[in-house]
């Protein structure tokens, strides 16, 4: 195992009926005023949205709504939320939906920090010195962006899906409330499911150091993201196969599966960022087609811990099994395994491309996902 | 699953020679003097103790010291190490050791901020307002007490082994170095498998409810403890597999296994605990013999999950055999499975009897552990 630094602050509250206490959380970290983000107007009709009003208002906590964040978050909405946050002087921001708000309130909580652009602190141009605090009341289980320290938000301008990453972006709480994430339609369950797995996987199969526990963790998750969809795809209102599938999302980005790993790599995020920059799918559904093809290409380097997956996980004998038996499994849920699936053609394989490379040096790893290479796994994903 | 709150703030510092880094930890949260627990004086001869202090002293730390703490620790030593604390106006309290000191530490920590006796604190006759931040460097690793907020302590006077539980005691940083614990002796090493066993399956077998991915989390760290001890056993130097031992300790009981089950209890650390009150035998020892007891005794009670633990641990297909394989194996490995082992024979059993009969109030599972069925239990463990 390599050496490592583990520490994770968030404060979860799991469980239902506890965003009916987010004004006592907020005002035990001495909040007086917040940055309400939301997506949709949804959340006004369904009566979440006057339940968290309720809860603020007891606690006498002011709020300045700031809603319309879309999946794949863009920049300029950060940038505008900013400009509300300083004007109304907040002093926290609280994300009241799924990961892309979520992230969007990251971006927000240290873009207010930030004397400059906050686009300055995706591309390294400077540090995040400090951040308003974040909390989130959650609505879909995908991204585990409710217990870790990063957001990934896109540049519209030059078609960049970036991250960033800071201590000081640790939500403070984040509120899961698995009933509240009934409602999530049948498409963004699987798609969800398939950013679930992507998660556990990049580390698992990249690692230069996989100790056997995280591989046992990572399996334990992936099994009960595959046992809980299933289940929710019969049952959608089955509550208990909802709080797996919420605090499987949570266990798979949290850091848990890469303490003390090393030598990993994003490769299928790396790639679908492209996908979603370029063509604004649903991450998940891009995740799903860049998986299969990522692994038939990938599985050459790793081939014992790609033998490990197909049997611990599928019960299968070799590598090729395991990557067809995933694969099938996507196809059986319903979420896309091919480009075209995603109206994705030849014709947009050179743009895809370029965007590919540049993310390649973006990670850092442009010596491994070469143009041979990334052309490859995009054409073999056709 | 059950609504929770997970909230577990102790930085790790895990690794080879993280030891060294100890001062600058305690420096970042303002300590300026410190009480240096530690057990035997052997840190001083290996030449930890000496790191230690160079540096604190780097960092302008003083320090005083608080050797000559036992396994099992006792209330006396810990009610010396208050007066000795508040006599040279310490503001932290650092543990060089394993749990006992650990735990010792945690005790102090909270005794020396609470003006009455600090065996109230553990008989819940006053609650833990506050406490001295705590550190650790750990040198064995078994408990888990690095990454919880517990404590476990004897009362010599009344033969009561008892607990406190605070948010206060989480220590705020722990390192954890498995290339210090390469001299721990075969026996200890032993005893430790089978005390984070019993940390993973208490849950495991009560838990009402009990959902699949702690399951497979247990299971985890379960595989990953028999598969190191067996590695350790016959290559002790063996860093992968000392670290994989480590950090599964750790999870085994920093809340993650516990989060979002219920109605659970911990019979075999509250039958044990009367071993070790009565006895002072090693923890771990106690435990591996009253498992399979307890086992053989519980599984009518969860038929299912102890089919599932056959199954999923051991390969097997009933429960009556997976309990035999896990006893097999505490046998292989060498630690006892039978009293008689550890110097208990019947005569003994009447007053271990009244003592586990306390702890099952104490516990709050009288209801359970009646006089007939810890007879039972404690009989055929002979």
């Amino acid at each position: 195992m390599e050496n490592f630094s583990f520490h994770n602050p968030t404060r979860i509250e799991f469980g239902t009926h506890t965003e009916q206490h987010i004004g006592q959380h907020l005002a035990r970290h001495g909040v007086r005023k917040v940055l309400l983000c939301y997506g949709s107007e949804r959340i006004k009709r369904d009566g979440l949205f006057a339940q968290v009003l309720a809860s603020l208002a007891e606690h006498d906590i002011a709020h300045v709504e700031f809603g319309g964040i879309v999946s794949n978050p863009v920049i300029s909405s950060v940038r505008e939320a900013i400009g509300l946050a300083r004007s109304s002087g907040v002093d926290a921001v609280l994300a009241v939906g799924g990961g892309s708000v979520l992230d969007s309130a990251k971006a927000i909580a240290a873009g207010v920090c930030h004397p400059g652009d906050v686009w300055e602190l995706f591309i390294g141009q400077a540090p995040i010195e400090t951040a308003l605090p974040v909390f989130d009341i959650l609505t879909l289980a995908a991204t585990g962006s409710e217990m870790n320290s990063g957001a990934v938000v896109t540049n519209e301008a030059t078609r960049e899906k970036f991250a960033i990453n800071s201590p000081h972006l640790f939500p403070r709480v984040s509120v899961i409330n698995p009933a509240l994430m009934q409602t999530v339609s049948r498409d963004y369950l699987v798609y969800s499911a398939a950013d679930i797995i992507a998660h556990s996987i990049e580390g698992y199969f990249t690692a230069r150091v996989q100790p056997r526990f995280h591989s046992r963790l990572v399996e334990a998750i992936i099994h009960t993201v595959m046992e809980s969809t299933e289940i929710l795809l019969a049952d959608p209102a089955n509550y208990a196969a909802r709080a797996e599938f919420a605090w499987a999302a949570t266990q798979a980005l949290n850091g848990l599966v890469y303490a003390g790993t090393s030598g990993y790599s994003y490769p299928n995020h790396m790639i679908e960022h492209s996908l979603s920059a370029l063509h604004n799918v649903p991450h998940g559904a891009g995740l799903s087609v860049v998986i299969p093809a990522w692994m038939k290409w990938y599985q050459q380097h790793n081939p014992t811990q790609f033998e490990r997956f197909a049997k611990q996980v599928f019960g299968r004998q070799s590598a090729a099994e395991g990557i067809t038996a995933l694969e099938q499994w996507f196809d059986r849920i319903g979420t896309p395994t091919r480009l075209s699936q995603l109206g994705i053609g030849a014709a947009e394989l050179p743009a895809l491309l370029e965007n590919v490379l540049g993310n390649a040096r973006y990670f850092g790893v442009a010596d491994i996902y070469t143009r041979d290479v990334a052309q490859h796994i995009l054409s073999s994903a056709l």
